[in-house]
């Protein structure tokens, strides 16, 4: 490195393997007015990967899943005569990723909730965290932000939608802002009734209309809980009660969302739909910086639409407001729930209209409590994993016959 | 007035018996959080719609055009028992409401060529206006702007597009700004052909899609030189070149216009097509205020679509980018030129389409020179109309068979 340390960003990035992880160095290799540096990365077993990232880009610190991957990533460099960084593993790996001290920015990219304490620990060490996470706010987010507000920590997130809310809330004062509204594609069910909904096959469910993303993430827009953890992020990073974060269709997803000031002027951020955008925007605000990727063409859209969502249809909505209006443990054990509901839909063990069913009964059960520490939450998450095992159990019986 | 004048602001309207000075009226009575005193009214001829307006804001001083409509202006008040204001008339009269002591802020609202000199001495004070008036800053966009930043005034756009243009600029800074995209409904013609807009009739011409105001400004939209003018308004009130300035056409009218970093985001600014909303921004800024609108329902709106001007059909865009990359006099000569045509239009002496070809004309043969002064700005918008006046005589023989 020539460069002065002092005009270099160091990043690490949660998940570098990952969708929000490759396109993280995409940006960083495409950016030609302003230098990063990458100082540690962390995956999880897709080790050739990693192993071609840490070639490009000679990271001090890297983090695997196990010793299985550490070996085999190990010989894999050696083998392709690359230096070795240091390597470590498991949840105390992601922490030492995520706090390392060069890192000025971790990009907090790891699906689900392991992400969650590294992901706080690098807040309380003041880093900035562009965080595409948003289970970890979603479980722990008065934890997070004030952890945040304590070290001065940055929050920016990389969420398409809230980095739009972000950017429409720049020059606006907080108390003017009359509401926020997210966007949703609707996802591939937007226009099926419920009963194909009930025969959805995982194959179709992983048809997104407009973004192409990760397997957990595409079910969640498929059942729109998505954007039910995006009310419960947007209440977190931009301190909005739940009557002032509206939901809105927009199949186009053109339009990454909106902001409605007491004067009825609406702010809106549009863009094509590349998490590059957003990423490179968390990275370098206050700053823009040029951006090779097209821009966007309006007049190559045949027409924006808009509609109101279908809260029938699509119940995980409701769940996520109950959640965020009762508040205290119950939005992680939501999220827990919802994480082993998707995956027992992706293995074909229960079908997708049975996520909120296992979601909403995990919740009646669920004993609330403040979340006042990770323990707390922590045990919360656990449990709501263990009830959705169990009402997933009874729900399936072997495979189904689509 | 029981309220301190220190929390008050002292408003004059130049044209308060218009479109924007009855709407500029309404936004002022319905502010509940800021108070606002109408200290100056300057109208035309409409003596009853101005008695209506001094007995209800109860103004020191009006102005009205000539003595006639001064002395039935008195005669009228006389009879309703309503106080006398100070009467004043013609261009000094103008000025006087301009340049009113207890005036903070002075809404241009004059269409056309006249409300140029009394918008030049407000700005000299130091007042802050707000432009209704966008042949003012085409004209003179130099001395204007040059006056503005002598005395410290503020120029905020009234202008639907280019207030849309001020809330999106809000956060961002110039720099990062990539072009600047002026939407446009694209008028009664936008889907008709050559032949139909040659025969379009007066009444044809006025029906503009979205948005409901005055006549020359209708008639504008309808050949895109209201467009033209924007993108000279907007290079004044911004201070972006030709090249990064766009139109789109837009025919919802929604997105009132928007910006394209250089990071490619795209901020937009929407909302309902009531000028209600732009007048109450001028007057607040930088706060922002409650307003008893019905908000923007994008759910009922059926589609926003986008779509490149055609510059064959509506060649004046393409007269307004010449006069803009020219500069000096040229642009004065052709909104001259413009008004003289779409009047000789609306008495029905040439056609639509014969519009621009009086521009042209009239820019072909005008000589150019510096803007330097307001005598060789009025000399220049003098010989224009001169020119046009002419042009439009050889083209016109007798009324015109539709």
């Amino acid at each position: 490195m020539i460069e002065s340390l002092t005009n270099t960003t160091g990043v690490a990035i949660l998940g570098s393997t990952g969708s929000i992880g490759c396109n993280s160095l995409r940006v960083i290799e495409s950016l030609t007015t302003r230098h990063m540096r990458v100082v540690a990365l962390a995956a999880g077993t897709n080790v050739e990967r990693l192993a071609d990232q840490i070639a490009t880009h000679l990271p001090e610190v890297v983090s695997v899943d196990n010793e299985t991957a550490a070996h085999d990533l190990r010989a894999m460099l050696f083998a392709r005569d690359v230096d070795l960084p240091r390597i470590v593993i498991g949840e105390a790996g992601l922490i030492e990723v995520a706090t390392h001290r060069h890192a000025d920015c971790v990009i907090s990219a790891i699906v689900g909730a392991i992400g969650f304490v590294p992901t706080l620990k690098a807040l309380e060490q003041g880093k900035r965290v562009a965080l595409a996470n948003k289970e970890t706010l979603v479980m722990a987010g008065e934890l997070m932000t004030e952890a945040a507000r304590k070290s001065g920590a940055e929050l920016l997130p990389v969420d398409s939608e809230h980095n739009a809310l972000h950017q429409c809330l720049r020059g606006e004062r907080r108390e003017e802002v009359r509401r926020i509204i997210l966007t949703a594609s609707g996802g591939p069910f937007r226009t099926k009734n419920k009963a194909e909904m009930e025969h959805a096959t995982v194959t179709e469910a992983m048809q997104h209309p407009t973004w192409n993303m990760g397997a957990k993430i595409t079910i969640d827009s498929a059942t729109l809980m998505n954007k039910g953890l995006e009310v419960i992020e947007a209440r977190w990073l931009f301190d909005f009660g739940p009557d002032q974060i509206d939901i809105v269709v927009h199949p186009e997803s053109v339009v990454h969302s909106m902001i409605e000031m007491v004067d009825g002027s609406v702010i809106a951020q549009m863009g094509v739909t590349d998490m590059r955008h957003a990423i490179q925007y968390a990275l370098t605000y206050p700053e823009r910086h040029s951006c090779q990727l097209p821009p966007l063409d309006l007049t190559a859209v045949s027409g924006l639409h808009f509609e109101a969502p279908d809260l029938e249809r699509f119940p995980c909505i409701k769940l996520a407001y109950r959640a965020l209006a009762e508040g205290g443990t119950l939005p992680a054990a939501m999220n827990a729930a919802n994480e082993e509901a998707v995956s027992a839909f992706l293995n074909e063990r229960i079908r997708l209209t049975e996520i909120p069913q296992v979601i909403e009964t995990v919740m009646n059960n669920h004993v609330n409590q403040p979340a006042k520490d990770i323990e707390t939450i922590l045990e919360a998450d656990h449990n709501a994993r263990h009830a959705a095992l169990a009402s997933i159990e009874e729900l399936s019986h072997g495979l189904i016959s689509w």
